[in-house]
């Protein structure tokens, strides 16, 4: 089994952002997220769907598990990484734990809203059945600027200050 | 908005009993579960289908969740009650969370993977945008003897003392 390097995220990264893209597009909060199997090769992917499926669990990671596990045939999905745009919420985090994976790599940090940020550290509970990695801030900038730019737009308040001239 | 009382959720654990009970004989672990609307009438349940569709996130819980927001057309589910035989692991306490329900009843409590067992007190947490009430235990005999009954033929080890006679 060879062993991703940190390249190899964030070149993953650059894809789950063109799922979060998309997700934008369909007036869905932009996030996105895929899977990656031992070889670093993309299994599948999503966006989020929570409002134009009308599904609490519409998030881009359980999406992505999900059709993951139908392809694969087998909910367990060891030795792949999931790679998200932004911090998992507690749901998911919860997910991830469920479906074995061995990696969680993450953009934005959510403070608000994400599971290791409000310090359910979900993933090295020693009393949970599957502990896995996690790795966090992979191209933060971009990941962070998309959502930035969706929630201001929503707001109505694009007021970047111009460069003094 | 007439309130819910504990007769009224030892009916529908009646009626959890019975999907817990459909998934055992599709060879499922026999949890099931069902959402009750303001009123206490029943707008969905289903029993686990982990194993049969695949599905990592295939808990009972996570299930009828989803299948009430497609019914009702909207992933709030705001003043309902989810009804489950037992405790609800972390994925499936988010995902409670993620659907802003009103009340969580459970039957039996999981010391191993239930997420208030392990201290995980998500419904309380007052950093998160939802917060929402549980009530445990109720139907705890009914619940747990099918699942220890379950685990019990899984492992071949039917070994009830007979009564001495």
């Amino acid at each position: 089994m060879s062993k991703l390097k940190y390249q190899d995220y964030e070149w993953a990264m650059g894809e789950a952002l063109l799922f979060a893209e998309a997700a934008a597009k369909a007036d869905e909060v932009p996030i996105g997220a895929c899977l990656l199997d031992s070889q670093g090769k993309i299994i599948c992917g999503a966006g989020n769907e929570k409002e134009s499926v009308h599904d609490p669990c519409g998030h881009a990671e359980i999406i992505t598990l999900r059709k993951a596990a139908e392809l694969l045939g087998d909910w367990r999905l060891e030795n792949c990484t999931l790679v998200v745009t932004l911090e998992p919420c507690l749901m998911c985090m919860g997910a991830l734990w469920q479906s074995r994976i061995k990696t969680l790599v993450f953009g934005a940090y959510d403070s608000k809203g994400g599971a290791l940020s409000l310090g359910y550290d979900v993933h090295k509970d020693k009393r949970l059945n599957h502990q896995f990695s996690v790795i966090g801030g992979v191209k933060h900038y971009e990941t962070s600027r998309l959502l930035s730019q969706f929630f201001r737009q929503k707001r109505g308040t694009y007021n970047f200050k111009k460069p003094k001239s």
